[in-house]
């Protein structure tokens, strides 16, 4: 190994935008011997996880967990609800929205895609007006990212809800929460969504692998007519064998091993506890980045992300290749960019399982590092951030002491 | 725990055919930190897995690897190469050669299954002589099981080739081999299959959550004009970015990790030796449960399976309470029974990770068990295994010796 | 890998008397990072853990933990309670009754050893006499081993406590229960022993690296007027530490993870089962012995051992060399051969967390390879202990239905 | 949880001066089925630790491994090599140094203390005059510690060596390096040492549990000729028995895996490397003290530890109470403080398996406790620690430009 290089020694400091951090624990509850999935241990294990993912979701209808990573699960809101040529309404919010038009063009749906500059979340706006406009209620569904992970803007998924009211129109409303669940609140029941859809290696701690469909009534009505083709992803299989404690076909038993512990840490923890843990950590990253004074690429404040943040390099710097040096160096990774951004940015992923010593840790080393590449910031960003959790932390501490 | 009771004691003998046990050392490279599923080590990883596989089907074309399970896999195959209505002929050998034909339906493919008893595998005249009638080439595909799990019924996939060339008949020809794979001889590019679907928990040795298409050219040129809309299964997606190392979507890196070591391991004991293993101790197997006086499900030994053996019971002896009971006394799992004989035998898989040791164990253990529970069996079968074992291991002593 | 040669393939069969197979459960306890050992979680854990090690143990009093394998705990037990030139009755029940001799001899006792043929327990009898004689109280300890794990004999403590009584005399009683601790009943303190050794790595089911010494309140009287020279052993500073739930030096942290599950393990079974296992499980393995027409190295069966039995091979084979072929072959681990015997005889092990189904395999596999090494037995030993074990499994099962 | 507690979230910092953090990769190693520690396997395993751990040490010769934590090879190194009533010199550099010292007392040895103010290290100079005063050489050995774990200071061990032969006393030369093998050079052999003692929990990142004695010929001799009463530390059967890779008695056998990865780690990254980054965060973590304006309990930077620094608090802030609110608040632990200090310091690790970004976030998270606590700190010292690395890397990065 060349010297001064970290790259194969101590932790890695894994700062993509998930898979995150397994933590210890939930790799030692799959690291475990095979049962049988048609036994009555898997039976009570595959119960637990059933009710306990709901709590995530905050529903008390079924949720759908498969043996796929999320891109399946997006597959599965919409095979499972829609008709070849159906419209759906989607929000190019960036790489993932892109990619998720992408497939529901493939599985024969009509797309209209609203297109962003990649750099915000999704107007609620827009969407009302839209669908103020589609008089004949020719679109089926809207979907669109609670989190784009992409670009690290969050959109506001009640408010949405809202404008879908406003417009008065029967569309389903379908949301991708893959990068935001568990990390910050969200409310399947409450704000009316008919398809959430989830993934495990993100909040959920756990290895990929693994992905989820919350599901509305409205939503299981228009299951009964859908006529898009499904069989892997259908939901009725699911749901008629989960009501035992089964699945229709062989399901992923050390996944389900560890959401179980997945789900247990985040009710030990307490939601809010962890999104407010995640709230105090993404709001660190970006004071040590406009301390920096390197660019966030999300424009506005109010589309922040509390799961990523993505920072734009000065022209002329490279941040692909920013990031290989980093990780050479301090064996620390950084999510890609995309799109019409390639190259020009990297992602800063603070969630799952970090603490604010580990966030510390990554944005004293991002700067380093952004030095040593020879971006040319004001250093003192990471220093910035501290004094933020400093202050967090005494507010916290004299909170608790009166 | 009640007394006698062993269900949590000492290790678990799993004898399902499938999850089948997952040896400590692939437990082990799984039970690893994540790592950055865009990053170099990454890409090395991945290529290691995308040529091993290679190995393991006999072909040196791509092999798709799916995060899902072998059903996916089954999805894939049907999505890639067919289109709506076109007509695909299948055979029901029993639980699963059903759950495949279903699954078509489901795609809206005009399935025509050839019906048998349960009891045997595909007979390539049958396939022949039905191909031969189809003068106006219907049917687009034979869909076939090398081993049906349900029944323990091995077919010839290298005859039923020759039976389609026979019958000069263009469909495509595709083949699960997810209770086979890896545990008894396979070739994918000799045999002339199209699209081979297998699985990773049973031959591979890895938990359930992977599955795989081998692909022949011509299948990779029916999927340029496949109809059937498809978007997590797609090929295209896959082949474009494996060739660079990495995956259209987050995969499911422990499983990654988990198949490197496994496709090690099998060349390590060498393929022929697992295959041998395999007979042997299905052999060893059969002969038990002959002498027993219990009959095999599989009536004709030229189709018996050797990876897992269905076991009848005589009437009045249910077969899922005698796997519960054994499962509380003797901490030792069986496979589950379908279909028109449900609740009428048991399944005993030997497949996987399992030395003669263990099946001896087994044997010898549900020897016992079947007497405690009352059933009329003649005692001594697994005396009579180990006599066969005695001499097998005799044989091959001499053989070295020489 | 050699054909047939089942070296590495499924799991290994670890029938030497131990270290024995540590559960699955216990390996992950102790998969674990580490955490200060002089933080508040390690108390909680040290305070689980002696107070849960007293139950095994069956005393009130403290018992020490060492960082150190049995032997050091043999260590403990003499230098913590004896002076230099001391005389200590010991009793040659085989290699490890000679080592511990040895032990006293380079500690600077004057050591009585009593012999015996290897082939058989201590005789309270003898005890009775020799201390009888002992006019002057010169014999200021006597050592016996519970179990004589060389040799598979077990020896009566509590007869032997009566006959120390009975001959009036005030000689400490140590007892080395390293081979049957968490295997066969024992009672400390109602046994009236002064110092009991014990070890982690067989019947507790953890890995070797850890042993305790259990203190009556003679011992502990018997320790202030002590003069052997000890520090790493030396109890006081243990008990002075130990009390606030720390050591006087870094403990082994993962061995008190896994020590902490291992004793639940046992109680969740309850230990009343736990040695009710062990019994069935030993007499299993005698009666196959004995049908093979082999003989068994304990001759008087009062003195058989629960957790091991010692098998002679016929003159002109070499049971060391069969150990090797069965390894080989099989994937079988036994244990060795010492002293008078060395290469006359293999042990088999059946403690610790072994259940019905290993054993029958375990048995089965013997039959196998001995007939596979030449050795002329009566075939039929392992059928005659599975039915030995349908009649105690059957009697078991009519029990609870009454 | 409390709110914004991160007690259990994310990774521990674990910052105390050992048991350091044990790599995943050493974790795994150990998380394996037990196997025969007298088959040949083991034997393997065994040879390759007993040669590679000859390479850490820097010696020739043999060196013995214990199953004991480092204490148990101080009693090694003393009972191996003296008699009851030898004169030892030792050095009282803090709490490691008067332990053992405390422990020859209670050996039987006649101990003379050398004082310090526990804020140094050893002066070759004070060693050379108390030995040249000696004429009679009463004096039998001399025991340093390399480095002082509890107070953080290096001792000159070759200068030492120096000490002695200008003296020219014929003592033997004992060295503890428990706190500074394999983070630091330390040549066995050259150096002239006659036994060293290791550990295994430090630089080596394995658990507790496993120490080490390396040997000069010198020390052999004196084996010879010692008289204190020896036998679980015993040398002469360890060394009769490692010739043909076994023990004489039940070794650790997961300890010994991990040990085999350990020392394999090491040699990846080279010896060198290992030394020049726990130089370069030592370094780092000095220079955060002194920018906070604490004071190092280390007064001379000639005696600075390369393992671990301690730093005083002001006068009215209890450093037990400030470790305690950092391990709640931040999930990191520092080391205690001891002796007429206690209280008054806390020590931060920065050895073993520990990389450039653990110890910012380390540094980072220090600095906001020490506010929160409300220590008068000034702060920028994880900056002052992040522009020192920075300077390191850029000037290596230079370096291999040119």
């Amino acid at each position: 190994m060349a010297q001064n290089s970290s790259r194969q020694v101590g932790r890695h400091f894994l700062h993509i935008p998930g898979p995150t951090p397994v933590p210890d624990r939930i790799l030692r509850a799959m690291d475990t011997p095979m049962i049988d999935h048609r036994g009555p241990e898997f039976a009570k294990l595959a119960k637990r996880c059933l009710d306990g993912i709901k709590t995530i979701f905050k529903t008390t209808n079924p949720v759908i967990i498969y043996t796929a990573t999320g891109t399946g699960a997006w597959e599965g809101a919409l095979t499972n609800t829609l008709s070849s040529g159906d419209k759906v309404l989607m929000v190019e919010t960036g790489q993932f929205g892109a990619l998720w038009k992408k497939m529901a063009d493939k599985l024969g749906l009509q797309t209209e895609l609203l297109a962003t500059d990649w750099r915000t979340g999704v107007d609620p706006k827009v969407i009302e007006k839209r669908l103020s406009e589609d008089k004949k209620h020719e679109i089926k569904a809207v979907c669109v990212l609670h989190n784009e992970t992409s670009t690290g803007a969050l959109s506001p998924i009640a408010e949405i809800r809202k404008a879908i009211d406003a417009a008065g129109h029967p569309a389903l409303f379908m949301v991708d929460t893959i990068s935001s669940l568990a990390s910050t609140d969200y409310r399947h029941d409450e704000w009316g969504v008919d398809v959430t859809v989830g993934g495990a290696q993100k909040g959920l701690m756990l290895p990929p692998g693994m992905s989820f469909n919350a599901i509305s009534n409205k939503a299981l009505e228009a299951n009964k007519t859908s006529k898009l083709p499904k069989s892997f992803f259908d939901w009725q299989d699911m749901l008629n064998l989960n009501k035992s404690g089964f699945f229709p076909y062989t399901p992923a038993t050390l996944m389900l091993f560890g959401l179980d512990v997945g789900i247990t840490m985040l009710h030990e923890e307490g939601l809010d506890n962890v999104f407010a843990r995640h709230d105090r950590l993404a709001e660190a990253t970006r004071i040590a980045a406009k301390h920096w004074g390197l660019e966030i690429l999300c424009k506005d404040s109010k589309y922040y992300s509390p799961t990523v943040t993505a920072i734009l390099l000065p022209e002329g710097h490279n941040a692909d290749q920013f990031r290989a040096m980093a990780l050479e160096t301090f064996n620390i990774s950084y999510g890609a960019s995309f799109g019409p951004f390639a190259g020009k940015y990297f992602r800063i992923g603070h969630l799952g399982d970090v603490n604010d010593a580990t966030m510390m840790g990554c944005l004293a080393t991002t700067e380093v590092a952004l030095q040593l590449f020879g971006v040319p910031i004001k250093k003192g960003g990471a220093q910035a951030a501290m004094d933020y959790l400093l202050s967090q932390h005494g507010a916290a501490k004299k909170q608790a002491a009166e």
